[in-house]
């Protein structure tokens, strides 16, 4: 038997100690489990009490209901916070204690949930709060920001459309004037606004304004759960893959007031820069203001170091916190303050978003510093971001001319260009017609997400680096650069205008995010320093810091990983860019890429039109030098690192012209009548050619194409392995679903081997596998591994044929298919691991109870997103492939997953 | 420890005793069991022995070599023969033992593999064996046809193409003109023809022919082994999915002589009639000829009714070994006699093969008798041959005024009409076009079995009931007639004559294989007796017997059967044929093919051209009285048995025109302009339409598709129910490979229900399921079973999905893949068990897992594959469904099925 206990709903904090701490990030959010830390590391933290997630599961599985011990345990909670405060909730005669009403789930979904300020006002407490005060104004202030909130957020009191006008702020202007700044408005006029404020509630819910102040936290409190499943949150959750389970907490905390005058203030810092990763404090505050006036973008704060001139005292106090906040959370930090009448208080801390540049640079220069070891540094780069370090930046000369119509804060670095759009719908569209798209706005808000997500570029007009759009971009990689405050945008005319000139929306422009800089038209880009060192050796190793600390990253990634990374390749240049990046040879070289080029497809098509199996071999006697030669090429490139070579895959027709010019022209070149030409492209159309005639099934209904490409392969390791360089094929045949298949194009590969070995004199080492790549492979792996010598999964085909989902067709549903939640992400860029995984840990498990130690890899796209990498790595492949640019993206993937296992596994 | 002793390979038979018995199949072959069976319980066999089937596999894993032990004892089974005859093998002096060498397969493979007669023989041995039976032609036409067959089959002296012509023939003609028959050689030719077949041999291999009797045994045992290999042999064993594992065993046994003279002869007889399945002793004979000749069709046999008249004991002795076969085996017996001097001999009895309406009458009539049970009834029918009965006949007015120009024998029961052609390849050529085809030969040999597969129906010239052709096309089930003895072809000319009219290849002919009769042109085909009692009622059951044996045994396969059969049906006819056919409610409505009757399909099209939601939802107003109304019919016709109803499917471009002019006309009728349709037409164009937007894509992206869908469904089940009849809707949602497609659709369905519940004050009850047709679909069935009340496994794209196929484009290699053995069968007519079959194991038990009971059925067009049927049943689906006319033989599958799980599975 267990005894009966009251399960705990509330966790208080504050005077250096707390119920939780820092670790219980699930339970109380990663606000409130930061803010108990605080609290017990002895940062001057306002006390407060967090309501747990669990709270917020039961509000949705009970129809939106409490748990009937949570008003007790909140009661209990608002008794602490008046006890340290020395104050009380809804106390008419002396200072009023107020609070705020915050979100907070476990992983930030900055700006995305609800929040309630100054809560606790009332016709009394207002007169209270005056009084102690002795600031009628601020009082006023005070009430009438919070009835908007409130009333707006918990009542619902809000507009309706986008373009329908904020109801609160249209009573503003009904009784003030349309374009009055609130600092304008006077005692008097907050007064009759407040009364206003009252009738627009109680005219738009039938409702009274609520006056008790445990009914206000009440419905606060179920506003920010219900915030947790508005549209704009769930559109984050599906971009950032947070679980709609688990739910947010709820932080109820003391009111400190960054308004209340010059020796006032409010800020959010980080302890260092999250653009470019500089270690300098970083961030910026404003006099007199709330801590959402720096966020909202409406007034441009200063930077955070000038803060010692205003308040030397004060910022003397946030150094040190730096400080002492990296000592304690080892990682950088993101972090509110408020300063009233000259004491600082922390409102909140949480590790920084930051760019892929800045991660880098943190990683680098912390494990330099002592504070993490390079395990740790490995693990605080998100794979997904490490190719901003490879993304292209302006070109010098390019630049050189390019005139610089604006300056703003340098917010997410890169370089982008592209035609600019307005307003989010319109971006999204025009991303959607395959335009590069940059948004352009005064200032972001939670709704443009969606553009955001769109566009390659942001510019706005407004705001600050901790500014909406500088968060949002800085976490996806976006180019951006905010605040430049010379544009003017008219969004009703669809125009930006700066030093007196008009750009029309769909006009280019060009963003430096890197220097803050904005250019009319497209510019030019050049390869990012990486490249230039690796690739192009235009810039010396020594004399780029980026590429000391990329190199150093790759370095520290090498010793814990266990899943190799190749790269997908057809020439030896792609070769070279792969292996510089670190790949350990070629995990996919398609052939059918090498018959595109110069003549070689005249002969591809000779062989297509022939009649008969002799016209056939003499269209591959021409291919067969043609192929020989780029085999000899890649072979001499890799260096003895094996090669990965896929017969002939894609069906016949895409070598064939589909217009009639091009047929007349192909007809007159190779003197076959036009009529013969239109009949085989007919012949070769099908309704559905991914499920047609296509891989293996060309090569056994045409052995004499595999005979040939088996050829080339052997007979350019046999040159090569003679000029003293290892060859090592790894012929891989396409599309087999059954063990015969793939036994009858082994039989020809094995014959042509043995043939060119004789007639050279020599031995040649090679693989024969297959392409796991439709589901029938999978299951048959057991069967299919006493042929195959490996596997490579082609998840792009096993993604289409197990989803049953074309990836060029599903243009049409997948968007709604994302917004509905039905898949997570793109199945063709993340790998579906409940049901493409199914089958590929099955062909796993049964390949290897076949032929112990298989080698296994994956050649599809997927190969370096760094989730799939993962997965193939907790699945036991051998290695994965990817483009050349990916190769270091899936070595960190890589080396990630095999500190995730030393952890025991995620 | 185990002791060490020697492996038998050799069975010996005769003298009423055997070694082996008729229950060693597998390893003695047909032929090696039946004859120890006959030999054990007396019947007049000529003793012998067999080497088993364990021989013919060691022989092809030891590189054409036999075990060590087989030369001893092929020779103590020589022993066994000598003393038994009293012959001895080799002697110069009395009587000289000859031999045959025979091959036999567990399953009969008829005329697929190669025989020796008259082995033994040498210069020395034909002069005894001319003494010793006083006919020195006899013996030397012996010794020729030995050295021609030996030199043929064992030494490879053999025509290099079909148009070649035999060697051996071609040396008689040499010596002998171009015309002569058999029967006009004299001894002297025969010695002279004898003596260049040697030289022939010795041209054409550079060696001896053998001269030693056991050295010519060796050589005849190998080319029975290398037989099981040949060409005709695999592609017979690929159509009847005999595995080639299996081997063949060789019968050796002693010669004895149909030709010696008029009271010599040999016949092949069925203890029942094989066409008809009458019960009358039935076959042909001929005297003084060996049983090749019987069965070559060369000269045309006699009844064996005749037999009587020429050889009264003989005849007397047949007809009691008749019953005794019978009573013996249980079943009808194909068997080969011959009569040597007026003393009969069993060569070999096998079960007959026999056509569906044979095999129904022998198990029906049967089990009157007292042979068999009714289970055993059940059993002898195949399944995929019950159709036959159902085929049409030709309509009886349209025979009237028909010019009958030929008559043969009524070889394959049922009429077909089609185009001629006299050679296999033309035939198979223009099956492959599309063609219904006639093949039309003199005589058949199994080089002619391609053509014989590809064509409807089957006509010859020559040859009896038990030629070639016969026993094909009652195996297959094709109309045939035989030895038409009226028709001459010729091959060169590519024409047929008769009467004095010459008919060209190509053109239209018809044959009645249950009258035996030829018609030119094409001739209208009427309903079978069966359809005429239970569908037209145009036939009373008592008149029909042929409708009473159906009946019979459809109720007896009611009694046993577990698994349900349902009918596809998407009409009230379509319905109550299916019922008629014994269906229990209807497994897939496809509701895509209600909307393009009458103006149905404008409503659908407006729908498609829609702008917006509002002008879909007046569309679809418009189609559901229509939906509705289909829906009431079906109900109605069901009477109470459940109805599954499959949500629209197809991607909505297959309900727009694609052609210009359809296009104009559509734009007139709808008024909306031209350019609208055809850009539509092209948004909805798809690279893979199979894997695009269709099936519940379509409903999730356009919910108000599946709202009329279900509306209607529900409307017209209210109405239904208020006549009295009640209505069970199965709603199925297609293409669901993620629970939440069905979680969105099921919503819909649900909520419908209940408006439709609530207008109609009263409840309904039904089912919502989901199709599973792609793999993800099988791979998450625990899952989806949580909102999926049942499964419909949709093995058509499940198949295409699974194997990466598209059925539509697989013609271009799917015809290779069987010929090299890839697939045993066509994936889209018997289910794929080792793939398709594995995700449909998978998901039964995870969907059973999940939901206890769940019921499962099969909608694909494998519901009506006897195989697939039988597969169906073994994994435990709750039914399966198929085409109307499909029905019978379901349920006679399904019945079978059952009865193998009675005798322990299969």
């Amino acid at each position: 038997m267990s005894t009966v206990s009251t399960p705990k709903h509330v966790y208080i904090f504050g005077n250096g100690k707390a119920d939780g701490d820092g670790s219980m990030k699930p339970l109380l959010g990663g606000k409130g489990a930061n803010l108990a830390e605080m609290s017990r590391i002895g940062l001057p933290v306002p006390p407060g009490f967090t309501i747990t997630t669990e709270v917020c599961k039961h509000y949705y599985s009970h129809a939106s209901t409490y748990p009937m011990e949570l008003l007790a345990q909140a009661k209990a909670g608002i008794a602490h916070i008046e006890e340290l405060m020395g104050q009380k909730f809804g106390d008419r005669t002396g200072m009023p204690l107020l609070v705020s009403v915050r979100s907070g789930a476990r992983d930030s979904m900055p700006g995305m949930m609800d929040t309630i300020l100054n809560l606790g006002l009332n016709e009394d407490t207002v007169a209270a709060l005056a009084r102690a005060t002795g600031n009628e104004r601020f009082a006023w202030d005070c009430y009438r920001r919070f009835v908007q909130m409130y009333g707006s957020v918990v009542m619902g009191v809000q507009k309706r459309s986008r373009e329908d006008r904020d109801p609160f702020e249209d009573a503003i202007h009904e009784l003030h004037g349309a374009e009055i700044e609130d600092s304008k408005l006077t005692t008097a006029d907050l007064k009759a606004i407040v009364v206003r404020f009252g009738k627009l509630v109680k005219e738009h819910t039938g409702k009274e304004f609520p006056a008790d102040p445990l009914e206000q936290l009440d419905g606060a409190i179920g506003a920010v759960f219900r915030s947790w499943m508005n549209d704009r949150a769930m559109v984050y959750r599906r971009k950032y893959n947070i679980p709609s389970d688990w739910g947010t907490a709820v932080t109820v905390q003391a009111m400190v007031f960054g308004n209340t005058g010059d020796r006032s203030g409010s800020g959010v810092a980080f302890t260092r820069d999250p653009a470019t990763g500089e270690n300098v404090l970083y961030g910026e505050f404003l006099i007199d203001a709330q801590g959402e006036d720096v966020v909202a973008g409406v007034r441009t704060p200063e930077p955070v170091a000038l803060l010692e001139r205003h308040l030397p005292e004060a910022f003397g106090e946030l150094v040190s916190i730096r400080a002492r906040l990296e000592h304690h959370f080892r990682d950088v930090q993101d972090f509110e303050f408020t300063i009233q009448d000259g004491k600082l208080y922390m409102l909140q801390t949480r590790n920084g978003k930051r760019t892929g540049l800045a991660a880098v640079r943190f990683a680098f220069e912390m494990e330099k510093e002592g504070l993490i070891d390079w395990k740790t540094a490995i693990r605080r780069v998100p794979a997904d971001q490490l190719d901003q370090l490879l993304a292209p930046v302006f070109d010098a000369a390019a630049l050189k001319g390019a005139p610089c119509i604006a300056r703003g804060l340098p917010a997410g670095p890169g370089a982008a260009s592209g035609k600019m759009y307005f307003s989010a719908e319109r971006a999204s569209a025009a991303a959607k017609r395959g335009e590069s798209v940059i948004l352009v706005r005064s200032e972001t808000s939670p709704e443009d997400l969606r553009g955001m997500i769109a566009a390659k570029g942001i510019l706005t007009a407004k705001g600050g680096v901790s500014s909406h759009a500088a968060l949002v971009a800085r976490q996806m990689g976006k180019v951006c650069v905010c605040g430049a405050g010379a544009l003017r945008i008219d969004y009703a005319a669809r125009t930006l205008t700066v030093g007196g000139k008009a750009y029309h929306e769909g006009a280019s422009i060009s963003i430096d995010g890197t220097a803050g800089t904005v250019y009319p038209g497209e510019i030019k880009t050049a390869p990012s320093e990486i490249v230039q060192v690796l690739i192009e050796k235009s810039l010396k190793a020594e004399d780029s810091y980026t590429y000391r600390m990329f190199s150093q990253l790759m370095d520290w990634c090498s010793q814990v990983t266990r899943l190799q990374v190749r790269t997908n390749a057809e020439t030896p240049d792609q070769v070279e860019n792969g292996m510089a990046f670190g790949a350990t040879g070629i995990g996919l070289a398609r052939t059918e890429h090498m018959f595109f080029q110069g003549d070689r497809i005249d002969a591809m098509r000779e062989m297509i039109l022939a009649d008969n199996l002799d016209d056939r071999k003499k269209a591959f006697a021409k291919l067969l030098p043609y192929q020989k030669e780029d085999f000899v090429g890649i072979f001499k490139a890799l260096k003895g690192y094996p090669a990965t070579i896929r017969f002939l895959d894609p069906p016949l027709h895409e070598f064939l012209p589909h217009e009639t010019v091009a047929q007349k022209n192909l007809s007159r070149k190779m003197g076959v009548p036009v009529e013969k030409i239109w009949a085989r492209v007919n012949e070769l159309e099908e309704s559905n050619p991914m499920l047609g005639f296509r891989g293996c099934r060309l090569g056994i209904v045409y052995s004499e194409i595999s005979e040939m490409q088996a050829r080339a392969v052997f007979e350019a390791a046999a040159e090569v392995e003679k000029s003293g360089i290892p060859a090592r094929p790894e012929i891989m045949i396409p599309l087999v679903g059954f063990k015969r298949e793939l036994d009858l194009q082994v039989e020809v590969v094995r014959r042509v081997a043995e043939e060119v070995m004789t007639e050279n004199k020599m031995n040649l080492s090679y693989l024969v596998g297959t392409m796991i790549e439709v589901p029938r492979g999978a299951l048959t792996a057991d069967d299919i591994a006493h042929t195959a010598e490996f596997f490579s999964f082609g998840t792009n085909d096993l993604t289409q044929t197990c989803l049953g989902m074309s990836r060029d067709d599903s243009g049409s549903f997948l968007p709604a298919y994302m917004e509905l939640d039905i898949v997570k992400k793109n199945p063709f860029e993340t790998i579906d691991q409940e049901g493409v995984g199914q089958l590929i840990r099955m062909a796993v498990e049964k390949g290897r109870g076949t032929r112990q130690g298989l080698k296994l890899g994956i050649c599809g796209e997927h190969g370096g997103d760094p989730e799939s990498v993962k997965f193939c790595h907790r699945v036991g492949l051998t290695y994965v492939s990817c483009s050349p640019f990916r190769v270091p993206v899936a070595r960190l993937a890589a080396a990630q997953a095999a500190l995730e296992d030393e952890a025991g596994g995620k």
